[in-house]
């Protein structure tokens, strides 16, 4: 029997990505499923709804709950959080990175460590020297892993990625498809891999 | 020692204040909470953020995300669902009634109803024949009770409570209050129940 995999869409300058990636890989392992990690930008998808920020920093009132909401989540699942004090951040290095190494034994080691980065330590993940560090801090070869991400190959994998994530409809980050399938939000979950278990057993 | 109040900020437009409100009572009553309804009107707070019409409509793509959801939440809680062929409807008589109602016995009953007018049996909560029919079903005078809806103290009441529905920091519904702390959709209910037990503890 072919595993069950689940579709991670994620973005590194979105809080309920990061709740979510630190939570997916606990929740997917209990119940024996296979997460395709898939990063991708919300920028162009957020501008054609005519953002050109986060909807957290256009509501102030949503924007105030939100980080609010991010300390209780971050307690409750027992994520280190602080909130960062550039937000959004641009992660496109960081998700050059991710589609680079999408078949590396590191790659939830990186996407956590990203995360880290950014809503722990308010580090800036746009700089090429905080995603070496991560790299290196990993084990690996970062220079080359750089070079592979910033080829020509590589840019268009992840604006095809990110495209294609607009023509599946999602809107905003995190979604998760099983199958067919989508569910928004961290909170949805739970909810997403109990789809995945019903609809292929 | 005084009941753990919960404080339930809907709106009869929306969608997920609708499965909300199926799910509080349940939820509060297996804790020996009492829930303080507070109906609003989010028409107002939406047009300080610059929105004439639902978020779900202005929002393609959302809004089709949002009605699968729907039919997802009330397969889950078990709610019957019908999308109706008018969004969002216009809740203002209904919520002028429950301020109306607030000391009623059969309050929860008519919230229950309206809601069930609305998102499953496809009826125009607008109109007062329908307010009054849901009305006569309960065993009530709709005539009294609409004229005590529609006074001038009443609509006030209801003006002043969308207010400081804004003033609170809603910016969209349904909310909950713990005291101070504020939960935000009907994601929320089960963590603002835990809130509300642990803080007054």
């Amino acid at each position: 029997m072919r595993a069950r995999r689940l579709e991670f869409w994620f973005e590194y300058a979105s809080t309920y990505s990061h709740i979510a990636a630190y939570r997916i890989e606990r929740l997917a392992r209990a119940d024996g499923i296979e997460i395709d990690w898939k990063p991708f930008l919300l920028g162009p998808i957020f501008a054609a709804q005519g953002w050109n920020d986060s909807p957290f920093n256009i509501y102030p009132a949503k924007g105030r709950y939100m980080w609010r909401d991010m300390e209780r989540l971050a307690a409750k699942y027992e994520i280190e959080f602080h909130r960062p004090s550039i937000f959004p951040q641009n992660g496109l290095l960081a998700a050059r990175v991710t589609i680079a190494a999408e078949h590396e034994r590191w790659l939830l080691d990186f996407v956590r460590a990203v995360y880290h980065a950014n809503f722990a330590q308010d580090r800036d993940i746009s700089k090429a020297e905080t995603i070496e560090e991560i790299l290196r801090a990993l084990g690996t070869d970062p220079a080359a892993i750089l070079e592979r991400a910033v080829s020509v190959e590589n840019k268009a994998k992840l604006r095809e990625q990110s495209e294609r994530a607009a023509t599946r409809g999602i809107f905003g980050a995190p979604a998760f498809f099983a199958g067919d399938e989508m569910f928004w939000g961290s909170d949805r979950l739970e909810d997403a891999i109990a789809w995945l278990k019903r609809s292929q057993s």
